[in-house]
C-alpha cells in the first residue's frame, strides 16, 4: 500500500456538508493499489462505544490518485469517524494519527477524523438557477450597436476591422437588448457582460464612476431595460465587479493626486510617498497600469463604498449575480463582507471570481460560489489544441480539477473555453471544426456551468487580445447560414443538459482514445 | 522521486504571509527523497519573462514526510512560483498541473502556484503577549477559598476528600486573588480560568447568567479585584467562553419551556416539536446533557447576545482573552463575527478554540488564534505514557503536528499535558517524577505557549473527571518543601523560554534514543 498518497483533510474538499443532515466524504489513495475502502462513524460523542460501517465508491481517478466518496445521511451531525483500507492482503486504519494497523476506539477522541456538527450558516447553498444556465459572455463594444441617435464621434473604426487596443467599435446596451432574442436562439440563457460603466477605455475595467453606465454604451436606463428584457425572457444577467483597481480618472484618485496626503481618500490606495506621482508611479496599481491605481481594500471605508456598489445593482436593476475581476488580488475580508451583504438581499444572485488557479481558499463558503475555470481551459487547450495530453490524461486532469473543490461548487463552475483574456479556442485548434464542437461537447456536459464567448457559435476566430475581441459578424449569425451545424449542437447541447437530468446526479469520468474524423 | 508524496496547497498552512512583504513557502515530499528543492519565482506579471531562484530548507522531517519550507521577502508580493526538485539523478518541475520534465513560462499563468496579494487585513497577527506566557490553568472550585463570610452551606466535602461529580470544595475567586504571588512563584503569568458565571453544577460548563458571577465563586466585582491585582504582577487572565450550549436555567430556555414555540427565544436552541419536553428531550444538548441545551449559533440574535458577552467583560474587567469550549461544534460564522468584535476592542486579546483534532479551518487567521494542543498532549502520552512511541516517533510526530498550522499559529498554540478533561499526566505517567519533567521540559520548550493545570507544580495524581480536579493541596504547595526540585525546573524553563529566545526564531527537532536514569 502506497501510505504517502493516502490523503484525507477535515472539513475541507475532503469533507463537507451538503444539508443540515447530509455530509460528503473522499479519501485520496494512490490510483490501483487499494482494493475497497470503508468509513467507520458514529456519532463522536459514541465512537468509543459504537461504530457504523459504509464502503465508500471509487469516484474519480487521476494519474497519481483515486478517489473514494461516500455521502452519508446521519442523524447525530457531529461526526467521528477513520477510515479502514484493504489493500487485499491486509487492512489498515487510517485516523488523524495516520496509517496503523490497530485501532483503539476508546482513544478516538484523540486521533478520529470528526466533522463536529453541520451549523446550518455553514452550509454552501447551490445556486439553484445556476444549473440550467447556459452563460453567453459579451464584450459589449464589439457585439452590437443598437443606438443609432448617440454621439458616434468616439468611434474610430468600421465594424468588423480587426481591432488593435485603442480601438472603438460602437458596441453598446441596446445593442444586445435587441438580440436578446438571437441569444436566446443561440441555446443560452444567461448573459455575462464585461464592465458597461463609466470609462474612457473599450473596454472599461478602469472605471471612473461605477454608477453611471458609460455613453458609449448608453444610459442606465438601458441597462434597466436589459435587464427587464432579458428576465422577461426568462434570461439572467451577470455584471462585472471590478474592485480591485479603478480609474486614475475617479474622483477620490484625483482628489489625492491633487492634495496627497490631505486627501480623506488618500488610504484608499497604496501610495509610497506624500502623493502620487504619474510619472514615476509610486503606487501600487493593477498589473502595471500606471492608469488604474489599486484600491485598498483593508479600508473598511473603501469596502462600504464597493460593497454599495455591489449591492445597487441587484437592488434598483435587478442583476442576478457578479463576476469579480482580479478577485484573487482582493482580500478574503473583503469577499467575506461582499458576500454577506450580496446574499443577504438577493439569496440567489451568483458571485463568480476571477481566479485562474486553484481557489479553494475563496471557495469554502464564505466568499464565492464559484470561478471562471480556466484551469478547464487550460486542460481543453492540452488536449484538443496541443495535443500534448492524451484522453486518458484529459479524464485524469479533470477529475483532478473535481477534487479541488466540493460538489456544490463544482456544480456552480464557470466553465469556459476561451474569453476576452485568452485566444479564441477555435484559432487554438486551428480551425478544426470537428475538434471545436468535440470541446464544445465537453464544456456543455461537465459538471458545472458552461460559458460561451460571443460570436463562438459563428466560429469567430482571433488569437490573444486584442485580437479575440473581434466584432461580432451579423452577416454569418444566420442559424440556417453556414454555421447552423454549431447552432443546432449549442442547442440540443443546452436541452440535452436539461433533459437528461445532467444537472443533477453524480458525475464519472472516463477516457476512451479513438481516432477522430471529421 | 516519489511522486505522490509531493504536495503543496496555495494559501494554507503551505503558503501563508508573516507580513505585509514576507510569505513562508513549505513543500511536502517522501522522507529522504529528494537532494535539494529550490523555488522559482517572481511577480506573477513577470513570470513568463523572468525568474528568481531559491534553495529551501530541509525544515522538518516526519515518519511519511520531508517538509522543506523557505521565508521570502518580496517587492511585490503579487507572487508566481513553481518548484525545481531534483532527485539526485534528475530535475522536475512541480506545479498546478503536478510534476513535469519541462516548464512552460510563458504559459505559466494557467498553472504556476500563486499568491495573488497580500492583503494587510488577511495577515494573520501574532498575540504579541502569548510568546512570552505560561499558563496556568486553574479549576475553581478545587484551587483555594478566599471568601471566608461567603454562604458556605452548599459545601458538601472537606478540602482535599477525593471528588466525586457533585462535589462542591469551596474554591472561588479571592482565593486566587490570594494566591496570585504563589502562581507568579511558579513561573506562571498567566492564567485560564474554567467557568465562573452562574450556574448550578461545580464546574460551571452550565451557565444560566453570563453576566453574573455565581456566588459560590464570589461577586463580579471580586472578578474584577481579581483580573486588576493579576495586571499588578504583570499576569494575564483568560476566561472560558461556553458558547455552545447554556444552562437549561438559563431565561431564555426557561421562556421556551413555558411558552415553546410562541415564544422570542424559540429560535435560540434546536427543539424538534412545539416546545422543548425535558422527558423525551427532544432539542439539541452539548454532548448527551438534557440540561445544557445547545444554542443556535446560525441565528444572528443569539450571535449578537453571545458576543456582546464576549465583548462586555473585554471592556468591562479587563480580560485579556477567551477560551472558547466546545468551539469545534459552533459555526465558522459566529467565530468570524466574534474576532471582529473581540479584535476590534482589544487587538491583543487571544482567542484559544477548544479543538482537539486538527482545527486548521478555524486557524486560517479568521477565527481563533490557537486552539488547546491535544495533539501535543496524545504524542507526549504515547511516549512517556503507553511507551507506544519512541524518541524518532515523537519527534515525527511532533514535525507532523507543526506542519498542520502555519508559524503564526504554531507560536501561540496552547500546548498542555491534561486539564480538567483529561487523566492528570503524573498518573499516566505511573506517578514516575523524571518523566514528568521530562514532559515538562519538553512542554515548555516546544513552539507555543506552554500551560499547566493547577497542582502540577506539586505532582497532584488523578484519573479521569472528576479525578482529575482534586483540591490543591496548599499544605504541600511549598517550594522549598517536598517539591522544591518541580518549582525549580519549572520556573528555570520559564526563564530560558526568555533569555535564550526560544520564542523567537525557527525551531528543528531531531530525536535522540537514550537509556533514561532517574
Amino acid at each position: 500500500m502506497n501510505r504517502h498518497a493516502m490523503q484525507h483533510i477535515v472539513d475541507s474538499s475532503y469533507c463537507f456538508p451538503v444539508s443540515e443532515k447530509e455530509i460528503v466524504l473522499r479519501l485520496r489513495t494512490a490510483r490501483d493499489d487499494i482494493k475497497a475502502v470503508q468509513v467507520i462513524y458514529e456519532s463522536k460523542y459514541l465512537f468509543g462505544m459504537q461504530q457504523q460501517r459504509a464502503y465508500m465508491t471509487k469516484s474519480h481517478t487521476s494519474e497519481l490518485y483515486d478517489f473514494y466518496s461516500i455521502q452519508l445521511k446521519l442523524e447525530d451531525t457531529r461526526l467521528a469517524y477513520v477510515f479502514l483500507v484493504d489493500d487485499g492482503e491486509k487492512s489498515y486504519f487510517f485516523s488523524e494519527d495516520g496509517i496503523s494497523e490497530s485501532y483503539d476506539y476508546t482513544l478516538g477522541y484523540y486521533n478520529f477524523f470528526q466533522y463536529p456538527y453541520i451549523n446550518k450558516v455553514d452550509i454552501m447553498k447551490r445556486v439553484d438557477w445556476m444549473k440550467d444556465a447556459v452563460f453567453y459572455q459579451i464584450f459589449v463594444d464589439r457585439f452590437c450597436m443598437g443606438d443609432t441617435t448617440k454621439d458616434t464621434s468616439y468611434i474610430n473604426c468600421n465594424w468588423g476591422d480587426i481591432p488593435n487596443p485603442k480601438t472603438f467599435a460602437g458596441g453598446d446596451l441596446k445593442g444586445i437588448t435587441s438580440k436578446l432574442d438571437y441569444i436566446r436562439a443561440t441555446g443560452c440563457n444567461a448573459i455575462y457582460l464585461t464592465p458597461v460603466f463609466q470609462s474612457i477605455s473599450n473596454h472599461k475595467y478602469d472605471i471612473s464612476d461605477y454608477y453611471r453606465v458609460d455613453e458609449h454604451f448608453g444610459s442606465n436606463e438601458d441597462l434597466k431595460e436589459l435587464v427587464e428584457e432579458a428576465h422577461k425572457r426568462g434570461m439572467k444577467l451577470v455584471m462585472d465587479a471590478v474592485f480591485n483597481h479603478c480609474s486614475d480618472r475617479m474622483i477620490q484618485f484625483q482628489d489625492v493626486l491633487e492634495k496627497g496626503k490631505d486627501s480623506p481618500y488618500f488610504d484608499w490606495f497604496f501610495i509610497d510617498g506624500e502623493k502620487p506621482n504619474q510619472e514615476t508611479v509610486n503606487y501600487e496599481t493593477f498589473a502595471a497600469c500606471d492608469y488604474m491605481p489599486k484600491l485598498n481594500t483593508s479600508n473598511p471605508e473603501v469596502q462600504k463604498f464597493l460593497i454599495d456598489i455591489g449591492c445597487y445593482y441587484l437592488k434598483e436593476y435587478g442583476i442576478d449575480g457578479w463576476r469579480l475581476d482580479v478577485s484573487d488580488e482582493v482580500s478574503h475580508d473583503f469577499w467575506r463582507n461582499f458576500r454577506k451583504a450580496v446574499k443577504g438581499y438577493k439569496k440567489d444572485a451568483v458571485i463568480i471570481g476571477e481566479n485562474w488557479h486553484d481557489a479553494y481558499s475563496n471557495l469554502r463558503g464564505d466568499q464565492y460560489d464559484s470561478i471562471m475555470n480556466y484551469a478547464f481551459t487550460k486542460a481543453c487547450l492540452d488536449y484538443f489544441a496541443s495535443e500534448c495530453m492524451d484522453a486518458q490524461g484529459l479524464a485524469w486532469k479533470l477529475n483532478d480539477l473535481l477534487m479541488r473543490n466540493s460538489d456544490t461548487v463544482n456544480s456552480m463552475m464557470l466553465n469556459l473555453l476561451d474569453s476576452h483574456d485568452t485566444h479564441r479556442f477555435y484559432s487554438e485548434v486551428g480551425e478544426n471544426r470537428f475538434k471545436m464542437k468535440a470541446a464544445l461537447c465537453l464544456l456543455y456536459l461537465f459538471p458545472g456551468t458552461p460559458c460561451i464567448f460571443y460570436g463562438t457559435e459563428i466560429l469567430i476566430p482571433g488569437g490573444y487580445d486584442p485580437d479575440c475581441r473581434r466584432c461580432m459578424d451579423w452577416e454569418k449569425a444566420n442559424i440556417y447560414g453556414e454555421f447552423s451545424d454549431i447552432y443546432e449542437l449549442l442547442n440540443r447541447l443546452s436541452s440535452i443538459r436539461k433533459k437528461y437530468i445532467i444537472t443533477e446526479g453524480t458525475y464519472r469520468i472516463y477516457a476512451c482514445n479513438y481516432e477522430g474524423t471529421e
